[in-house]
């Protein structure tokens, strides 16, 4: 049949834009896939504005994406924390196939990091698959650094270092 | 190790939304990989304003994504079509993961196309995998109608049956 001829109003991949087509959404669950589902951890770690990241957070929370639940640290008052849902954690592959495509097309083949099989160590990847394949859970999937990986402290180190090298460079 | 601790100035996947992060970008490889490439055929299909969709196929020709072929229908002018690069065709695995996602918490488990395997017609789905597992080509995926499937002549004629209904149900 032919494509131009296929209603497209109930397309899955329009409504999946729909509630994640915005860069931020994917950028969110990447952090929450990871373990960082605090306000302030979140604020810190994609230096976004506050309110920004509330209004968001507010809006994904509402699309069923993350589940807001309370915390409260010795001493402190009580604050919340972004769990994904089953909903979010569906977008696990596809969060797996836009690293690997990120990596393969704009980091030269020397990924930040790897995803490997916690009980292999064998690479992971985001495929297209029928019949009767083993499907990694994220919990069986962790991450190791790879060669461009770069800790945030020592990220604040060498721009200085190349900073320096241009302007000698220039004078 | 601490994700918070973790750069992030060359993820892959900020990378990658750098380029796709757009909407209509995936819309468009979506028309693509089915065979949809020409400009009037796209603008008919995905009703965007034609400037748009210059300008839309402008950037992601740029960005490598699309090629653009010149072809010439008898007695016509030349003109051209958008064909998919390599590049964009790594993205098979994202556009395969968010349509099941988006068929799973967005169509009541009734999608409008299935996925299935040429050869075998099982079930095709994008899935995270590690070690030896048959990864399948596009061209070794096909389409078929699924429950809900609508051709675009079929979808014009049923609103109007809903909305006269409706109108009765009001009178």
């Amino acid at each position: 049949m032919d494509w131009r001829t296929v209603d497209l109003t109930n397309c899955p991949v329009t409504k999946a834009l729909d509630v994640i087509g915005q860069r931020w959404t994917l950028l969110l669950l990447r952090e929450a896939f990871n373990g960082v589902r605090r306000f302030d951890d979140l604020c810190e770690h994609l230096d976004v504005p506050r309110a920004s990241l509330a209004r968001r957070l507010r809006e994904l929370t509402e699309a069923g994406l993350f589940e807001r639940v309370p915390y409260r640290d010795e001493g402190a008052r009580e604050r919340h924390e972004y769990r994904p849902t089953a909903m979010a954690w569906g977008l696990y592959p596809v969060l797996v196939g836009l690293m690997q495509w990120g990596d393969t097309w704009f980091n030269d083949g020397e990924p930040p990091l790897r995803l490997v099989e916690r009980s292999t160590g064998e690479p992971v990847r985001a495929a297209v698959v029928a019949g009767r394949v083993e499907e990694l859970a994220p919990t069986s999937v962790r991450w190791e650094a790879g060669p461009s990986f770069h800790t945030i402290e020592e990220r604040r180190r060498a721009p200085r270092k190349r900073a320096a090298t241009a302007q000698l460079g220039a004078g």
